[in-house]
């Protein structure tokens, strides 16, 4: 367990992650994977950008993060300014990631429950930064939203 | 649901990923997304090749077949060499395939059952030649393959 100020600082900088994917025109959901105190990888949805469907921020953190040891991704937290979906829960269920802080699931609930099943940590800061983005985004955006999550928008 | 014939040869199809990126000195499991009949992503796994940690074969399909409508997904079946770990099976959740057809689960038992529980119809070949490609891959690369899985290996 980190501290409260730690805490906040790793979210602040998957927050800078998400603005960052937002000033790029992209969807703005950011991630960093600490270790040992450091971040060893930080990343943002890559969709519009790369055309990518499956570097969401999570995912782009941990290709970021790149080829480490089972044990260093085992004793790493994963900090993402939304919650988890099932493809980003799963790549952290496959790198053994054992905490997850999640800055919100107000616009968006992942699998947050099947991650506490297998054993994982998951602490929601309901972050309003964190909030305020997706709100926006969903309201402004909302076909390319549905497009990420892999649902269908009304035509 | 697909006939035996077309079944097999779509197999065929992701099998030959899985030797294409053996051949890449890669880990050999391969995949293809069907969707109408036609094969419109085909990848395999890619750690070695671009040292990434989310390309695995299945990953490597998707990503391959890009930016589809939801609908597209919805209708797709995914075929894979070998049974889908958590990071591919939350994908295949993500975007709402149906149907996935594994290679074999002797070598490795992915998320399956998760899989079902979600509605998903999972069939399994145990095809030799699946087989005979993760049982070599594993004695000759026992490190790798751990990696790929996100296990220790014993030091």
């Amino acid at each position: 367990m980190v501290d409260a100020q730690q805490q906040s600082q790793f979210m602040q900088a998957a927050i800078d992650e998400a603005r960052l994917g937002l000033e790029e025109g992209g969807i703005p959901i950011g991630s960093v994977i600490v270790h040992a105190g450091r971040i060893i990888g930080r990343g943002h949805n890559r969709r519009v950008q790369q055309g990518s469907v499956v570097l969401h921020g999570e995912m782009d953190a941990f290709e970021n993060a790149g080829r480490q040891d089972a044990r260093v991704y085992a004793q790493a937290t994963l900090y993402t300014t939304l919650s988890p979906c099932a493809m980003c829960s799963g790549a952290i269920l496959l790198y053994g990631i054992r905490e997850v802080v999640v800055g919100e699931n107000r616009t968006f609930m992942g699998e947050e429950a099947l991650l506490r099943e297998r054993g994982v940590q998951v602490t929601v800061l309901q972050d309003a930064q964190c909030i305020d983005l997706m709100t926006r985004f969903i309201r402004e955006r909302p076909a390319l939203w549905n497009e990420d999550i892999g649902q269908e928008s009304d035509r």
